[in-house]
Parts: C-alpha cells; structure tokens; sequence
C-alpha cells in the first residue's frame, strides 16, 4: 500500500473541550476513574428535511482512538493551568485507552434518535472522546449524505466534488472529498484525496488559463496540443456563443481529431445554463462533435440540478463546489454524545437527560440497534433499539409500535433483523479494519436501494421507522415519570 | 516561545486543485514556465448581508508557502498519472517558490472587490498556489467575520467559541476557534487552540456529570469541592427551576462561600433563556450571590442574543458553539483569485475576464489598494484601487467617484492615504513576521473602531466605498468595450 495518510501523523489527542477534562479531573478526585459508564451519539435531525443521512468518519475516528496519548508538553499545558492534581497528571500521561466503542459501518444510512457509536469504559475515558468522535462523524456523515442528495439529483450523470477552496480548513476538504466520494461522487479535483483516500482527482484549466494567452483561440490551442487525448475546455472565459464554442470547434477538429483522438467536453462555469447547454449542444452535435460532453458549473447543488434537468438542460456531468463542500443549506450535523448508562456493584443503571426542550431527552439504557429487512423484498422496514442482549427472534412475527404515541402499531412478519452496531474496540484494542474507500461508497449505494422510494424522496419524505423494544421503552418512560418536570 | 504549532509540522503542498498541475504542465510545455503572472483574491459579497468582513488566515498561507515542497511520493504520484512531462516533474521535484505576495493584514476590515492578496510571479507557480490561497484566507476570514458580528451583538459581553464538535473537520474547529478569538471572541473551549494558539480556554461541565452521581445535589457537591474557586454549574440536566437553581444555591453557599470563594456562575443549555434567565437571576439574588454570573448557550447566534437582549434576558456571557464555528447562517465565503496581468517585453499587459454574469467581471492590472482615512476624526472614508506604484498625494483634494455610475462623484479633502496591502514573500523570501494572535484581535477591535456607525449596522448597512483612481477604470472600461459580449 503506497497510501501515505497524514492524518495518522497527526496526534489530535488534544483536539477536546476543555470540559472533559475538568470532568475528568474531578471524576479522578472522587475515586471514579474506573466507573463503567455508557455514552451514545445519535443525532436528532435529518439535514435539509431529509429521509435519512448517511454515517461516514469511522476510519478516522478509528485512527484518532488508535493515536491517543497525551505528550510531555501537553502535561506541562495541564500542569500551568494549575487546577489539575498531580496524580491525574500522572494517569494522563500514563493514558491507555480501555474502551469498548461500537459504531455504524460507514455508508450506511442513518436515522434519527438511534445510536450510531456507543462507547462503553472507565468515564474519564469515555467522556474524554467526546469531542471527537461527534466532530469526526458529524463532518463526514453530513458531507457524505449531501453528497448522496446532489448525485441522486444528478440522475445518473456523474458528479465532481470541486469545492477545496471553499472548504472550512484543509480537513473540511481532504475529508470533504472523502466523504462526498463515499456519498456517490464519482470524484474530486482535490489532488490530496486522491494522494492519500484514492479518490479519483481530475482537471482541467481555469480561465487564467485562457487569459494568459494572446487570444482564447491560442488558448484552446495550446491545450489541445498537450493535451490531446483528454481535451476538455472551458467556454466562458469571454463569451460562450460568440467565441467559446467557435474556438473549441474549431480547435477540437485541428488538433484533437486530425489525430485521431475524440474531444472530452466543454466546460460552462457561468450564465444561464439551461439556456446555454441547449445551443451550445447543438452547435457541437451540428458541428459533428455529439459524443463531446457538456460539464457544467457555477453555485450548483440538488436544487438547480434538479431545476436544470427538468428544464432539459443538456448536461452530462456536473462540477459542484461550495454547497456541497459546506453543505451550505445546511452546515451543521448536529451529532450529541450522552450518558445513557453507568454500571452499578455490576449491574447496568440507565441514566437520562431530561429537559424543558422535548426534543433533548435521551434515551436511557446500554443498547443495541438492529435493523429489519423484508424477507421478499429485501427492503429495510425499521430500525429497532433495544436494551443491550436483548434478543430479537425473527422467526416469529414482531410488534413495533411508535414510541411517542404507542397506541399506532405494526406486526411485522417475515423479516430478517441484523445488528448494525459494529464492535471497532475492544478494551481498548482495534478489532475492525475500515474498508477502503471504494468498498464504502458501494455498500452505500446497496445500502441505499435497501431503502423505499418513500424514504428517499427530497421532499416529505416518509418517516423511517426508528422504533424502541417494549423493555427499552419502558425503562425510558419510568425514568421519564421518575424526573417529571415543571411545565 | 512553548507553542506547538502542528500546522508547521504539515505539508499541504498537495493540497491543490488538479487543474493547476494540469496548467502548469501545459504552461512548462509551451515555455511559458517563467511567464510573470500577476494574481487577485477578492471576494464579491459580505455574509450575512454585512457592512464589511474581517481578514484572517495570513499566518496559516505564510506557514503553507514556506513549507512548499513535492516530496518524492508526490512526483511518483504524478508520474502515474501519465500525462505529465519527466521535465515538468523534475522542475516540481526541484520547486523553488519565487513568487512575490503582498496580503492584507489579519483584522483589517476587508471590502468587496478589493485585492486582499496579490501574487506576482512565475504563472505556474502563481497558479499553482491559488487552492490554498483560498481555503486559507475564505475559512478564517468566515469565521471572524462571523465571530465578530456576533460580539457585536452581545455587547460587551463575554462570548466564548463552543463549537469544536459540530465544525467541519479538525483544521475548521482548531483555526476556528484561532479566527473567532481575532474577530473578538473572549475564549474558547478548544483544548489544542490554546495550547497551539493561546486561545483562552475555558470549560466546566456536561450534563453527564450530573446525570453520572445518584442525584443533581451530589454532582454540584463534588463539583464544587474540586473546584471551589472556579465553581459553575450546569442547572438544566432535570429541571432549572426546580431542582437546578435551588441544588446549585444550596451547595453554592456549602462549598463555596463558606470556604471564603465566591460563585463563578451557572450555565443554561436549553429551555427559554430569556424567561429562565430572570427567574435564576431573581433567585440567585435573593439566595445572596448578585455576583454569580448566568451563562447561556444553546444554538446562539448574533440574531438570538440580539434578541435575548432586547428581551432583557438576565445574561451575563453566551457560549456560542455550531452557528459561529460553520457560520451556519452563511457557511461560505467565496473569495476568489484571478489572473489580472501578466509580463510581456518587461510591461506589464491588464487581463480581464468577462462573463454573462456582470459580477464574475474582474478588474484587470497589477494594482495597489489603499484606505483614506479623515484626519480629524480617524474614520475609513473609501477604500481606492490605483495601478500598481500610482502616487495618491494626500496633501490635495481627490476625486473619488463610482466605478459604475462614473457621475456620482466625490471630493475628499483633509485625509490619510494609507496602502493596506502588505508584502508579506519576495521573490519566494519571507520577510513578514505573524503578530501573535492576541495583538491581531487587538488590532481587529482599532480597525473596526474607525469605521462609520453605518457601516457597522446589522441590517441594510451603509456600503462602504471601494473605488478605482481613474487610471485603473480606464484600463478595465478599455479591456471591457475590447471584449463586448453578446447580451
């Protein structure tokens, strides 16, 4: 493996909140370093009014929880806060990571309130991820389900990550591009991703490009003639029907076909494009050119991709940038990580969040997450949370009911049910190799097709069933009653 | 000096777009390798619907540009690829950066259409560096241009960056935190930003230290003897009113006033804070601890605390997290860098790129920005482009007029033409030094103080003036009626 991963030489054991460690600090002080505690992240919203997300980061939360340790300077950073004792000092620097931590395989599509990684370890340690894990998984998971929306807008016609510059910092692009490639892009401009995640990197010119030239004839020329059997040229530096197309015709024949090469494509990156690709694709069919693509740019994401296709645009490949790279209509995964559980003299005791915002209470209990499939139709029918061990048996037919309002219920029969939770550590230990990245971006494709088209519709889309075993739910509802709160 | 700076320590030489090798191939075949390029970053639109943004990330483009380097595993990269030339991969092997750049420096108040970093050098290395111009400069400039309207918003009070877990990627939450304390942020809760970057930082508990004691009363009492003197506690794991302030009065007067401290603080994570706040506020004053201060976070941004003060909430500091480290209202800052001239026979020929979209128009020339300030009252009048080396005496009346409307015009008398465009590389040399980051938010305070309350203003601000000197609209209205577009 010639892949050289940057992200393993980087020591992001102080990437944490400050909290965490005043938490530990004092979790040592009173002698509960080595308490068990259980912490989920699940996230509570589908972005941009979704149907599901898509989980993505585990190889990189995976490579962050391999490389904790705590350096000499950063005990000395501790040190001169001066509120840390010295034994908890000590026990930092002598950190060795002791946690159990399960998470969905990347890829995979993820749905609201359920546990998506759970940690199980001595609280100090399980707490001290936190940040982490939540900024690993929330970056990657809501590039990679924006990424999914844009390509499936794109019906079939391939789609380009082309959004570094754009990115929030050099992470938000490498990993950008490593998740819009998981999510469904057929690749990236990004040379470093392709260096180190092997997703495929391509490119072309920029207008600077035919600035630099006396003539954008010149330019075009210039190209071909180095580039000949990869030509794609960029129309639009000075006017796209006037002189982008003319030029590219002319210097497609010249200098691409004479030698028995075929023209790639035309790029558009401004204007309407609607309107543009049409002419511009009968200019190049008349001009015997059909098989030369039209690639578009400028401001796209699964709205004006959508827009463009229903208006017939003739566009073969789409180049999109910045809203897919910030998820701009919708920046933020918000990802949470809670204590759900503590063990007790040996016995698991669940804990909850209560609070005057609804939407922030959490569900209690050490947990599993399964996952039910029609037999038949191999469709994913519900996801199912249930307290940790519990067996589900799916040779009998299985009463799902709505959390929140139980008296709504379905039997489910003939249904296969599979633990998606995966174990990566074991006290401490990797037990789990990430896949490579191609691997990942096809079991999402097949993951996806395991869900109804209800689900994956833009708009309204159905609600996916995220339902709680009846022993679950009712530990969460005693809790719930036990901490009754002041409307 | 003890900081740890592991963006040193990084070489993201790689991090590029793959057209710019693509061109700089193209550019060395056709023996153009030592063409003198001139290049522009601009940006064409404040977020937020701001009256100016803030410039950030120069110490991150100076660490970038100094450690330029192909590594042998790069060139070998390359070489697969199979369309670049053997010479053109010796001349990356063998990379000298020559280039000349000039930034503006971190803080100043940054305008639309103005240079804010200048290049000047070999086109393919000009070129080439274009990526993480502006990923560099787009993210902080982001992010302290948010940071810095939402404490504006807060008025005077303490803001704190929250948001490490839900940034996108590591460098968005580290050079965040790093950006959102130039724009005016008092701390953050980034352990690394504070270790790297002496960023304060800041933090006390999560829920889950509540939730982990048998009751709320334990958790405050172990709280508070571990940290006695530095005592805030988060009063909404159950219930604020209820059980959080009066637990938190009660081991507030136990722990800590009885050992001769006084109550830092309590915090609110959910619920309404407005209503919340005044009831805590009247109950801690009654309990006798007018001194504890009320932090409130939750989903803030500068439009929520505007409103909260409007409101009257009792709030003393916001922790603001996800809306502040994405910018979420505006996730993008979409500066670009164009070419706008190149070297030809030793003079220097202005490049324009015209396009159906009026606002993708460039402004042609090398150029110089400077800022006219009046002398009595020390305020930023206009912000003026001029060829490069053009003389503004500022001892006479200028001319100022709108580079669209050439009729609107105005004459400034009595002002300070000072060039804010700094050189930061010569001929591929360093010869600027960072400042550290706190005497750049100090800065970043001086500058905005010199701007017009209108220009400060949240909705529909005054548009600041960036002008062009008439020799400068000349060259563009010349290059602009040369290349006529159709309609």
């Amino acid at each position: 493996m010639t892949r050289i991963d940057w992200q393993e030489r980087k020591n992001l054991t102080m990437l944490a909140d400050f909290y965490e460690v005043t938490m530990a600090n004092g979790y040592f002080e009173h002698g509960l370093k080595d308490k068990i505690a259980y912490f989920d992240m699940f996230f509570r919203k589908i972005p941009d009014g979704g149907g599901f997300a898509i989980m993505a980061g585990v190889e990189q939360l995976i490579e962050y929880l391999k490389n904790l340790e705590f350096t000499e300077e950063d005990i000395e950073y501790f040190r001169n806060k001066k509120i840390f004792s010295d034994k908890f000092l000590d026990y930092l620097a002598d950190f060795n990571f002791e946690c159990d931590v399960w998470a969905v395989k990347e890829g995979t599509p993820i749905f609201p309130g359920e546990p998506i990684v759970k940690v199980k370890g001595p609280v100090i340690q399980a707490q001290f991820i936190e940040t982490m894990i939540l900024l690993t998984v929330n970056h990657q998971s809501l590039i990679a389900t924006k990424s999914n929306r844009i390509v499936r807008a794109a019906e079939g016609r391939p789609v380009l990550e082309f959004g570094s510059r754009r990115a929030q910092g050099y992470d938000g692009a490498i990993l950008g591009a490593r998740a819009a490639y998981i999510g469904g892009c057929a690749g990236t401009a990004c040379i470093i991703a392709d260096r180190d995640y092997n997703i495929p990197a391509t490119g072309t010119m920029a207008h600077s490009w035919v600035q630099l030239f006396p003539t954008e004839l010149d330019a075009f020329r210039a190209y071909a003639r180095t580039y000949p059997d990869n030509c794609i040229l960029l129309i639009d530096t000075y006017d796209v029907l006037k002189s982008g197309v003319p030029n590219a015709i002319k210097v497609f024949k010249e200098e691409v076909v004479s030698k028995g090469y075929r023209p790639k494509g035309v790029r558009l990156d401004s204007g309407d494009i609607a309107y543009l690709s049409k002419i511009v694709r009968k200019m190049l069919d008349e001009a015997g050119l059909k098989d030369c693509k039209i690639i578009a740019s400028n401001s796209l994401d699964e709205y004006i991709i959508r827009e463009l296709i229903l208006q017939d645009a003739k566009v073969d490949s789409f180049g999109v940038g910045e809203r897919l790279i910030t998820s701009k209509s919708e920046p933020v995964f918000g990802g949470v990580y809670k204590l759900v559980a503590v063990e007790e003299d040996g016995e698991i005791t669940p804990k909850i969040k209560v609070s005057a915002n609804v939407e922030k209470i959490t569900t209690p209990g050490a947990k599993d997450l399964y996952r039910l499939y029609d037999r038949d139709s191999g469709k994913a029918i519900a996801d199912l949370i249930t307290v940790e061990g519990e067996k589900i048996d799916d040779s009998k037919a299985y009463e799902l009911f709505n959390p929140l309002y139980t008296w709504k219920r379905k039997e489910v029969t003939n249904f296969r049910a599979e633990k998606i939770l995966e174990k990566i550590f074991d006290k401490g230990k990797c037990i789990y190799e990430s896949p490579d990245v191609i691997s990942i971006k096809e079991f999402c494709k097949e993951q996806i097709d395991t869900l109804w088209e209800e689900v994956l519709r833009f708009e309204h889309p159905h609600k996916y069933y995220v339902d709680l075993s009846h022993g679950l739910w009712k530990i969460k509802d005693d809790l719930l009653n036990k901490h009754s709160i002041e409307r």
